[in-house]
């Protein structure tokens, strides 16, 4: 094993790399269809397997503001999610609940806008919960369970301890915390960055 | 002692309120004349003692970007601080170094503009680090002392700690906790939520 190797095995078994997620859009099959004239076009891959940000864009409007270009990830879905940060939910006059991804049930709506047409969500606008993506394998070695709240310092630039950090376990999944931009920048993140978990001695 | 005051005594030995600073500028009196045609006027007193809102407001102009209707805070001091927070920045095409207050030697500068003129800025825009103002009772109560850094518990909706808090007493503050709203959101603070200073066996 090379030197560069074995720093990162060791690295890899305390800390895990952190990434900041952007306002984004998951859409249906037929909103993609009436909003673009077609379904979602692959452009980048993201680090979770199998996602991948679309080439296609939205214009996501609230009550008081909107934003141009926001991002589309795909595969489709069954149902429309929109995750904003809380400093959006300002911009747009939207109050969004902290969930974890794929819990919208009496979330607020917004309208999306597209080259093609425009998309009126009754529900979908949350701010996601905190969480950690995390392997079986890593899971174990962390000590963590699906579901369990795990506390998280950052080693970053405004260091602090994240409380309410929900593990998601899945073997499709690569290991990394994301972050919203409220979060990342109250910290100070900068793009490889590393978190550590904190032992609990009782549930966190 | 009624049953609320002693409740608030005791939460008073525990706890320190918490306050989001929203994205403001403060100017000298000879910025202030040449953007408004006079001086600042008082509007509101804010928390500490003094402080107060100016009925005059500006537009902050950034290479990306621009935020109208920016709060103006008094009295004029002898140099211009303009505080925002990183996703302001984002926003403006500014990157604000993390500073106290006052400390804006090699910041980035921006454009101010008034009713009746506007001024350039050499350097003073910021991002505030999180800090504690603190009256000297409270400080020796909590066994804190000027500068030091601290770590704050919030009790908030997405509870975190705080990691690199400044202290800062003086007998002409109010004990309040100010954090930006990157710092706000991140932690789901509401008003009136409290914190907690952490108890640190080497210096935090």
């Amino acid at each position: 094993m090379e030197q560069n190797s074995i720093v990162d095995a060791v690295l890899k078994n305390i800390f895990i790399e952190m990434e900041a997620s952007g306002r984004h859009v998951h859409l249906t099959k037929g909103q993609a269809e009436k909003l673009f004239g077609h379904g979602l076009t692959p452009d980048r891959p993201l680090s979770q397997p199998g996602q991948w940000a679309a080439k296609e864009r939205v214009t996501v409007v609230g009550p008081k503001g909107e934003f141009r270009n926001v991002a589309v990830l795909g595969p489709e879905r069954k149902e429309a999610q929109v995750e904003i940060s809380l400093t959006d939910g300002r911009v747009l006059g939207i109050q969004p609940p902290i969930r974890a991804s794929g819990s919208v049930e009496n979330s607020p709506g917004a309208v999306l806008k597209g080259p093609n047409g425009e998309v009126t969500l009754g529900q979908g606008v949350i701010a996601a919960q905190r969480h950690i993506h995390i392997t079986p394998e890593d899971a174990s070695r962390f000590g963590v369970k699906d579901k369990q709240i795990v506390k998280l310092q950052t080693y970053t630039g405004r260091p602090l301890v994240f409380e309410d950090v929900l593990v998601r376990v899945s073997k499709d999944f690569a290991t990394r915390v994301h972050l919203d931009y409220d979060e990342a920048n109250a910290c100070g993140f900068q793009n490889g960055d590393l978190g550590r978990l904190l032992p609990c001695k009782k549930p966190c």
